[in-house]
């Protein structure tokens, strides 16, 4: 065949990208928009859609053209062009979804539905019980996943979930990554602890109007890069990051009167993914070249706004003066080092999602060990509350009252999505890594972001990760950039700095 | 076949409503909340949902799923039983549908969406001669449908087009409604004039908090019956009732600082819209029975709570009173007598949406005579703006200063919709209709608008039109509730009356 497989091939796959972006909105709609009693309706729509695009992406004519395509030589002579790109990632992903009898995807949708529903039951009425039995049967049918999908040699069952949301990512590659991280930063939270200092949270617990907070947080996501006139920020139980592709991305946080440092927290955080996807190549849209490496390099970049740029030094002597300028007089006591050091504290607790930059880690290396054991039989759901409880205490010094904001708090793994929590871990040690190149690379950020100017390391990022689309996977993202692959030390070296000089270590 | 072939029927039916209803809802989206640069992204994501619907829809299954039915004595028995009724629809939808050769439907679609473009832009520029040859073009394809679709016997080539708004409505039809309201309308119009009398514009002209409007016109659309569980309430440029099904309905509105009366009025047109698809039967959702009958009789519900119930004296006596609750003192110079006065102030004009009660017809009138003269070929479009101009200075007293404001001020031409308009004043006359029946069966309204009591009169329209779906067609439903076919007394005995009261005619 000729280079024309190719363009029949990318209409078809831009097609099955138009329906799939099209359950992105309905899911988008669904959390900010969607009266509540449009829920049943709702789950039909999903279901069609996704049905239609698993049906037309498995179809046997895909993987002919996919075929054709890859006996062309030119078009996949350089690894790295999109069109090769867009066949490898092609390859992977129809080969992954060929795996699956589609009896396993059916049972594995109605079981999984079911047991988010029970989750969300269970949790409000702090019952293990109600969930354990859910949670049994999905763990039974995300192992005949794993055992559909396989694994490579020397690897485990939880590697081939994991390959899912993060291809080529292993539990020991995780562990490599992990272990050296785990004993520095319980050391780290030690030394915290030990100095007996308490920051007080400034930000937090001053009552502000919702829509002086809506105009402020928006204010900063558009300084720092978020274009409005190609996407939205809404309001969310659970802030997200969604949309139709770069031209409509639909971003949300949440506000609560006494929470501005939440909120703000939140809305840069998702702007991180915002402007991602915004910056992926618009020559690509609808292809798979132009989407995102995978969740840790998005999620890379969420951190990467959220934390070593918006809990900076420097980023506080720009915008603890501009909140003046929405709050009036709430925050006249406050200056720009005390609402820094507001924004660093470091208090070990119950809740991943409530955590701070460093504790964070701790709470998903627990939920990594805890669901590895899980899938490969060696914890029994039985045992998981208790084994969650000991991890807590030994690992953060937390007794966990009950479940529901224990080993229930997090709505994964109802959904059975296990392989997955790893990638927020991995997603702060490339931040970290990043951000140190783009220091050396860009010079002084602290003048630029003391400034309000954070073109020029929105710009450095747009050049090496977001405008490259797919190119890379991860690890050879990191190398091509950083010239090296994942290290711990980036993210430890920024964390004891910065703790050091928050807590004077 | 047994009864089975029914249910594999409504199967493969509800499923393209699931596609058609996903499409309502990115049409909304579109509207509300979507960024404007995703507007190309959006269009195609539409024209794919449009295509997949097609081509479901227009399979040869589908032709003899439902030829099996029909040859089933007990489906179709009782013809007003859901069973006959979804079959009628169904074959009557089918053959239609297949009658277009999709290289017509296809032409059509990329004429139309170029030709809109270009009406806005002709308009904008006020330059008729820039929209013109689309016009012209579209006239040609509207001809061609109409010759592909045929019509009755003694009909012509308008009804082949109107039958897709209204089964069973052709221009003889309607030309025997219009014929005798015209006069009469004019008539009364005129001694409206010559009383020299001015009614202030009370509710407009006063500058109010756009948040004040917003919370007072939702909890109006909620006293006369919106359910905010099951939709919800936005803003759009032009107002609108869309959504995915009953429990799931969007309408809009607009507002501006000086125009209360014009977002009261819009927001009960659409709430109207809103309680009728919200009232649709719950168990036929997604099959044609569950739809609402027709665009006439959609537009009489907007109609009859705009204004027979929100143009109401005694519905003013419960209004009144509860803007001040919203708007503090800046009515407290109005008693309910000159708010109702100033919401049925007549004032022949240039614009139909902005037209009162009355000359609206008029402004449909001359739509409908023109309409059918270009499809004809008895006017061309060289000579449309000069036949635009002589019938608002005859009909309506007023002098066209441009064609922005003339023959290009509605945008259903440009979307090539002729056939549609004549439903907006069969509207009214099927609202004046039914509210003289409601009345007659209900007694007193005037005591339960006072209490604003609407429940008594929204539980007989849900009885007997929205719980019916589309048992009847219009002109039946209306025999069935009424007792006759549609006369245009009632209408006007309802502005006759009207009128005399607030003019002292």
């Amino acid at each position: 065949m000729t280079a024309s497989s190719y363009e029949t091939l990318m209409a078809e796959v831009r097609e099955i990208d138009l329906i799939g972006s099209t359950a992105g909105l309905l899911s988008w709609d669904q959390e900010t928009m969607m009266p509540a009693a449009g829920v049943p309706y709702r789950s039909k729509q999903t279901s069609l859609l996704s049905r239609l695009r698993h049906e037309r992406f498995t179809s046997p004519r895909m993987g002919t053209l996919i075929a054709a395509c890859e006996d062309e030589p030119e078009l996949v002579a350089d690894p790295l062009t999109p069109t090769a790109v867009n066949l490898r990632e092609l390859r992977r992903d129809y080969d992954r979804a060929l795996k699956l009898p589609s009896s396993l995807v059916a049972e594995f949708s109605r079981v999984s539905s079911v047991a988010r529903h029970e989750w969300a039951a269970a949790r409000r009425a702090g019952d293990y019980s109600r969930f354990k039995p859910h949670l049994k049967r999905l763990i039974e049918l995300l192992n005949r996943k794993a055992e559909c999908f396989g694994w490579p040699e020397g690897g485990e069952r939880w590697d081939a979930l994991a390959e899912g949301f993060e291809p080529g990512m292993t539990a020991k590659g995780v562990e490599a990554v992990f272990n050296p991280l785990r004993p520095r930063l319980v050391t780290l939270i030690q030394r915290v602890h030990q100095t007996g200092r308490q920051v007080p949270d400034h930000i937090n617990g001053r009552s502000l109007p919702i829509d002086a907070q809506q105009r402020f947080v928006r204010n900063v996501a558009e300084r720092i890069g978020f274009d409005f006139n190609r996407g939205r920020l809404d309001v969310s139980a659970h802030p997200f990051c969604g949309g139709t592709h770069r031209d409509d991305v639909r971003m949300t946080t949440r506000f609560t009167t006494d929470k501005l440092g939440d909120s703000l927290g939140s809305t840069m955080h998702e702007t991180g993914h915002g402007i991602y996807n915004q910056s992926l190549p618009a020559e690509h849209v609808g292809e798979p070249f132009g989407r995102a490496v995978g969740l840790s390099i998005h999620e890379s970049q969420s951190r990467l706004w959220e934390n070593f740029v918006g809990r900076r030094r420097s980023f506080w002597q720009w915008c603890r003066p501009l909140m003046d300028e929405y709050f009036g007089e709430a925050f006249s006591d406050l200056g720009p080092e005390d609402a820094w050091a507001s924004m660093n504290r470091v208090e070990p607790g119950l809740i991943r999602i409530e955590a701070d930059e460093t504790t964070y880690n701790l709470h998903i290396m627990i939920r990594f060990e805890l669901e590895r054991r899980l899938l490969a039989g060696d914890l029994g759901v039985d045992d998981l509350p208790a084994a969650w409880n000991e991890a807590y205490l030994n690992d953060l010094g937390v007794e966990v009252p009950g479940d529901a904001d224990g080993c229930m708090q997090d709505v994964h793994w109802s959904l059975g999505a296990m392989g997955y929590f790893p990638t927020y871990t991995m997603g702060n040690l490339y931040a970290a890594q990043f951000f140190e190149q783009a220091q050396s690379e860009l010079g002084d950020v602290d003048d630029m972001f003391t400034r309000g100017d954070f073109t020029p390391l929105r710009q450095w990022l747009t050049d090496r990760i977001y405008s490259q689309g797919r190119r890379y996977l991860s690890e050879d993202l990191c190398r091509h950039i950083t010239g090296s692959g994942l290290r711990p030390e980036p993210l430890l070296d920024h964390l004891e700095s910065r703790l050091g000089e928050v807590y004077g270590l």
